[in-house]
């Protein structure tokens, strides 16, 4: 990490930190299933002193096995569309948010490549759900960097859908 | 994070990723059940290219619930004992390897600051935890330091003790 990224970094930890307290204030506690990104946005929010009052849980379901686990991820869909895809992403943020009846699930599935990548899903294809009141929103992105800047670039994304999300609170 | 602790992590994530060539070598899989490190161990092994070979998967315990859901822990032992203590660090290393079918569970459990200590259990209190070919070890430091400094030291433990695991390999 040179000095940009941990420049980038402090301001996603303040992002964080805002959100937090936005989460704190309306009680709402999230949960967590990551798999590309292997804990780093657990991470990020448990260097927030008060988290615990925030995240209940979080799963790293690295292995396709791992997935059928924890969060009892179809294996069949894993089979049909592959593990990094929009389908695989909402199960995991869906599993993780009813498994752990927290207010809002998180999944995350892609590429950190350096390899790993095919002609249709490329290193650096991530698909972000989030599950929330009932609500289940995905989007879908193609971060081409090095691991750790791959791991800031989705933790950017998953806050910009977390801050749209506290506007509707 | 200061310029200090950015070469101390660099040189965490080296010690990291000769284990891991050995782990490779040996067809030696990691799981890991963290509570207070909140997916930081699990962050820095996936920041090595090739991670998914070694880790099979991770848990964040956050909660006292998500212990009891994902690793199976006795709810009367952490009553009993605490969440912070040798016990339920032994057996979240033992469930979560149990679980995975992986070669080595490592669990942790402490508490991070800068609330959460008592005069017994000091904020900085960490109990790490390994299981490996039938053998439970484990340990307790006290790390009074930064929520990020103290996630550091705990790594740089878990390290340490698994140096000495591959000694026996």
């Amino acid at each position: 990490m040179n000095k940009l990224q941990y420049d980038e970094e402090k301001i996603l930890l303040t992002r964080l930190e805002n959100l937090l307290e936005i989460f704190k204030e309306n009680e709402i506690r999230i949960s967590l299933a990551e798999s590309c990104t292997g804990g780093y946005i657990s991470h990020m929010i448990t260097n927030i002193p008060g988290a615990s009052e925030i995240l209940d849980r979080g799963v790293v379901t690295y292995s396709n096995q791992s997935k059928v686990d924890l969060l009892s991820i179809d294996s069949a869909l894993i089979e049909k569309f592959g593990a990094v895809s929009e389908v695989v992403a909402k199960q995991m943020a869906e599993a993780v948010r009813r498994i752990s009846q927290a207010e809002i699930g998180i999944g995350v599935t892609g590429i950190a490549g350096p390899t790993g990548g095919t002609l249709l899903k490329p290193v650096g294809t991530v698909f972000i759900a989030i599950s929330f009141k009932g609500r289940l929103t995905s989007m879908k992105f193609v971060f081409r960097t090095t691991r750790i800047g791959f791991k800031k670039k989705v933790l950017e994304s998953v806050i910009s859908m977390l801050e749209e999300i506290v506007e509707t609170i």
